[in-house]
């Protein structure tokens, strides 16, 4: 019987169903991460001492682990990843955002393999995308889209991890970086969709954030999701060819005014609009052109440095301020009550504050009011 | 000996030293505020029959209440606030920023005998000011400076409570909202400086956010904080006269076209921007116009009550959050942890995530880590 259920199991991870996992436990019709049931066989040591020499295999699994919702995989993954930071760090890390059909992993491959065959960059591409289910086409599109650069040797792909929260499918990016630099990654490019509140969280782990768009009717600026033009280093008007080229010029000029009407940021960088084509792979070396000239003015004006320090406290206070808010709204008594509270503010039968601390009250199980 | 203490106190409050307080009791030179320091004399019923019957002097001291930090003051501020809140909600509530020198009291004060005086109004105003120091002018000032209008028998003028976080600052004067709309105020204007992230939290309790903006020399975008002006549901170009109406005219024009470049808001209403000045008392029915073309375009479409609605569970949520993260951080494990983990980030001894860990390990006291 146990034999027979093992049986269906594998049987449903073929076929993308699941016996026991219900929601919480996924449809698997993605090979690359079937290597989560398996037991990990090697040591902190072994782990650590192959990332180290660049080993592929080592750095998935490795990555594998930190994806794992399983406590001793995770365990596991913290030892190693704490092991391997003090080799991370020594990569320019891009990040890059831009709406559905604007082809960004077009750009990232032609992008991609410039870096690798011109530049001599080892490139690792990673991707948050908190809205991707496994059986959407966003987690395979990416490896089959990126045909070419995932064949070269000194690219490594990697797509989101598919389970989880926005703040922790973050959380577990942040860490693949930590693991791909020590594995001698020196260029790392974090892909995003430009929906939800992911572009924060990319941003909020990249040296340099491009900004990949579309000319379009004029309507270019209304769609842009508020701040995710702010927080642009550049960008890049993609499909800049054949018939799109004065519309693209035009977006140029549009954007570079828009970009006028926000305050300067912080790095004292002045933000660029160029123009490319993925397919005909025009543009492409005055992108990379761009990043480059940001780092150096980054490096010499002290921003990279400081942008980085506020990036890893920054990534302190989310994660405890995550953390205690789980554990608060996964308490079964918040949970039980919560519905009902917020139904009676909404009748107006308590006000905010009373609603707010009733379920404190409950939570901490304490005396009474405490405000403040 | 007492006595002699007790006459220091008092003395200390008129010159504006604090014998017995230091850092936690400010110095008090505001005498609305000392109220605080009697014992509130009247029971929760005569407090609420007395805000319902429009009693300003009562509704003062019940102000003054929710302001305390002393706990029994706390728990009467919110009795009375359970009581009133049925009779609650029937305002329509205004927010106003603008950087300092926008000449925000002058208008609101001008716009405020406008409502008193011709459109028959009962009109509350309050304040969110974080930064402020009831040392400093800005406490005292909106009286004086709305020297006319704090003299009308149809408002009530409430300078912003004086200690706390945003948070806690911004939750006293929703509170206060609530007691003024029990008292049969049908207009509250909340004025808040633009800086720091007060602009969000009145955005949070009001139905129209006004920006009050300097016609300048053409940089005035540039000074615009992040999202304020998405936030604005109208402009207005204030001190519009005289030799500056050329100028205010160019600054109309390059508001309009730069609101243009926002997404469409949820509300479906355009934001227009509109010139005035308060001084001449020019524009100001315009500015009023607005606002009710505005109400009715929102309650028409539904999005005023579904703002309302999303509002109140945004501060039960916000009211949780805050408190939560105060107990982590003021816990006295973590006050010692903290500075030195922080440090151990930033010169890569840990990563962000052990860091975050070992700090709730500590609070939490469990038995070990535990992620997602």
């Amino acid at each position: 019987m146990r034999k027979q259920i093992k049986h269906l199991e594998n049987m449903s991870e073929f076929v993308g169903l699941s016996v026991k996992g219900g929601v919480t436990n996924a449809p698997i019709i993605n090979p690359y991460l079937t290597k989560t049931r398996k037991k990990p066989i090697l040591s902190v040591e072994d782990y650590v001492k192959g990332i180290l020499d660049g080993n592929i295999s080592v750095l998935s699994q490795a990555v594998t682990l930190i994806e794992s919702s399983l406590p001793a995989h995770q365990k596991l993954a913290h030892c190693i990843l704490e092991k391997c930071l003090s080799f991370a760090g020594n990569s320019v890390r891009l990040g890059i955002t831009g709406v559905p059909g604007a082809g960004k992993s077009t750009f990232i491959e032609v992008l991609g393999m410039y870096l690798v065959s011109q530049k001599g960059k080892k490139l690792a591409v990673l991707a948050i995308d908190p809205s991707s289910e496994r059986t959407k086409g966003s987690i395979l599109g990416d490896k089959t889209r990126m045909e070419e650069l995932s064949a070269s040797r000194n690219a490594f792909i990697r797509p989101s991890p598919a389970s989880g929260s926005l703040g922790g499918v973050a959380r577990k990016t942040r860490e693949t970086i930590v693991l791909c630099e020590a594995a001698g990654f020196d260029t790392v490019i974090v892909e995003t969709v430009g929906v939800g509140q992911s572009e924060t969280a990319v941003h909020s782990m990249v040296d340099f954030f491009l900004l990949i768009q579309l000319a379009g009717t004029g309507d270019e600026l209304q769609g842009i999701k508020r701040g995710i033009m702010e927080m642009a280093d550049g960008i890049v008007i993609n499909k800049a060819d054949g018939e799109n080229i004065e519309k693209s010029r035009l977006a140029q000029n549009l954007f570079k005014n828009a970009l006028h009407l926000f305050p300067y940021p912080q790095s004292q960088w002045t933000a660029e609009v160029l123009l490319a084509s993925a397919i005909e792979k025009t543009g492409i070396s005055q992108v990379w052109n761009m990043v480059e000239k940001y780092i150096d003015f980054v490096i010499a004006n002290g921003y990279f440095q400081n942008n980085r320090n506020e990036q890893s406290k920054y990534w302190m206070y989310e994660t405890i301020d995550s953390q205690i808010k789980d554990r608060f709204y996964n308490n079964i008594n918040i949970k039980k009550l919560l519905k009902q509270v917020e139904q009676d503010v909404l009748t107006h039968k308590i006000s905010s504050f009373a609603a707010a601390h009733k379920l404190l009250d409950k939570y901490f199980c304490e005396e009474g009011y405490e405000i403040d």
